[in-house]
């Protein structure tokens, strides 16, 4: 591998649109359809009057429909080019991701009409993980939260029946403590990358080929 | 029906969402996932030591994978409760939208910390719809679109190999002359919301029944 293959080309492209937004709040928002189980799929292929049997691999959310979400992006895990986010382990979030699935973050960059479509493998760390060095992406994660953003995971467990007011209020969990159980870290490690500028009117795809390497082209916006 | 159930009880809170968020311009921009086509999936359940074959209806996007976008929110059909936005019938977006699929609208408010989950079905009219009160919208949504927005829907083909820069260039088509043929209006009727607010910590579920009438319930956020 060459120097200048270790940074993916989008890479350069995301990094720029985030410091560019950077005064925007918002600009960590971001979409991300996660689906959770892979499944052999067969669908009846229809050509002129024949029709046959057609089979897939797929992933689906358990009851097989989308599922969009907006998650705070945390930028990407150290020394990797996998974007990171936090979520909790009681959520349907976390029912939605399984191991190695598909999904994908849609990122729109407003000050710069700029979206990226990031299309990858997602990966959860839980407080079982027994790989040192995602426990310690874990855990550093936990560090950089606010503190505050840490009390939702010693909140009632979410989607069920609401609980009474009292029950979120109260102390956030202590973060020298580490990380609460409920605590997860959430990845998407980027196959396909498709780069939209409004503005200027152009589009690019990167595509991680079998060996390794990106390839990229430019398309018509 | 009572006078009240008119108006499905998610419309009136993201009627004051909009309102409450107009200054900002990119409230607007909200995320779509489409998927395209019903098909039946076989999934192996394991529990304990025992496997047994499932079998669902489930819509996937034609590689089986998740496609998420950002799409500009044009308001609602008028006298009807379908999110409304605009298309072009070369995009891929169309590709990922079949008839009566299902698809999910994220729409995040930034000012009020409101997030609004939209599920339902997604329907296109393109121009060989043949239903007149659907024709009448698309008719409706080219005359509201702003001129300068429009050129796009006579540039070349989105997704392929780029075209000369000149190719872009030039006058929008003739807005009184009605839609040019690429013009799509694509529609989503919701029957599942799901509301956030994560400044209040509130959120509430709501659910379209099999005879119409919704259903409320506040869950835990």
């Amino acid at each position: 591998m060459t120097e200048a293959s270790k940074n993916p080309p989008w890479r350069d492209a995301i990094e720029q649109s985030i410091e560019k937004n950077k005064e925007l709040k918002y600009s960590k928002y971001v979409q991300l359809v996660p689906l959770s189980r892979s499944v052999f799929i067969w669908w009846l292929h229809h050509q002129g009057s024949s029709k046959r049997w057609n089979k897939e691999k797929a992933t689906v959310r358990p009851d097989g429909r989308p599922a969009n979400r907006t998650v705070v992006s945390r930028g990407f895990v150290d020394g990797t080019d996998q974007l990171q986010f936090t979520a909790d382990s009681r959520s349907e979030k976390m029912g939605d991701v399984a191991h190695q699935p598909w999904g994908e973050i849609c990122w729109y960059f407003e000050d710069t009409w700029e979206q990226f479509r990031l299309l990858g493998l997602v990966g959860v760390i839980g407080c079982d993980e027994e790989d040192f060095r995602k426990q310690e992406a874990r855990l550093k994660a936990w560090q950089a939260a606010s503190p505050k953003s840490l009390r939702q995971f010693v909140d009632p467990p979410p989607g069920r029946p609401r609980a009474p007011k009292e029950e979120f209020e109260g102390d956030p969990p202590n973060q020298e403590e580490g990380p609460v159980e409920t605590f997860c870290l959430v990845t998407l490690e980027p196959k396909e990358v498709d780069y939209y500028s409004l503005k200027e009117k152009r589009r690019k795809l990167y595509k991680l080929g079998e060996e390794g390497e990106w390839s990229e082209e430019e398309v018509n916006p």
